[in-house]
């Protein structure tokens, strides 16, 4: 689905991963954390895909929300154990929705 | 493949979409854009994949880039029949990269 977000500007993190072969865990922990971030103050939204690499963007209220969500406990044992087992690299990028238009 | 950026600012065109059935084109058209993006003055890297939805990131140097990128004659071609053909729904957001970390 894509995100449904209010007027700019609000926030985006996107977030672009490869993965290991390791994937004990993975599914069930990337399932809640989209079920936790969608319950966290000034989450607006979700969108992901993935192929040779995976790209998640998580659409934010403000950069507060985001780094409420960075420092929630479940989430940060879920980032160690993501840069321990589940990916090969990754690279996360925090920028400011200045613009939107659809269709 | 992860994009190699270089330090922020700079900036990214989030495109979500969802395809119709139509396939006729479009991949020749997508990999076509990816090629063309590539050459345009201030393009830094594209990232993409799909599954339910399709996520493409591109990164720009500046506004103007993506501007001038948008008035090429042969992407505003192709964005007409996406609009025609390919896809049933989008959203294109435009935003400031104003911090980025990875591993």
């Amino acid at each position: 689905m894509i995100a449904q977000t209010p007027e700019p500007p609000y926030y985006a993190v996107i977030f672009t991963s490869i993965r290991t072969s390791i994937d004990q865990g993975y599914e069930e922990m990337a399932k809640r954390m989209v079920e936790l971030a969608c319950q966290q103050p000034g989450f607006l939204g979700v969108e992901s895909a993935r192929e040779e690499i995976g790209i998640t963007v998580s659409y934010w209220k403000d950069l507060e929300s985001i780094k409420n969500w960075k420092h929630n406990s479940e989430h940060s044992f879920a980032r160690k154990k993501g840069r321990k087992d589940w990916y090969k690299s990754f690279r996360i990028r925090i920028a400011k929705v200045e613009k939107d238009y659809g269709m």
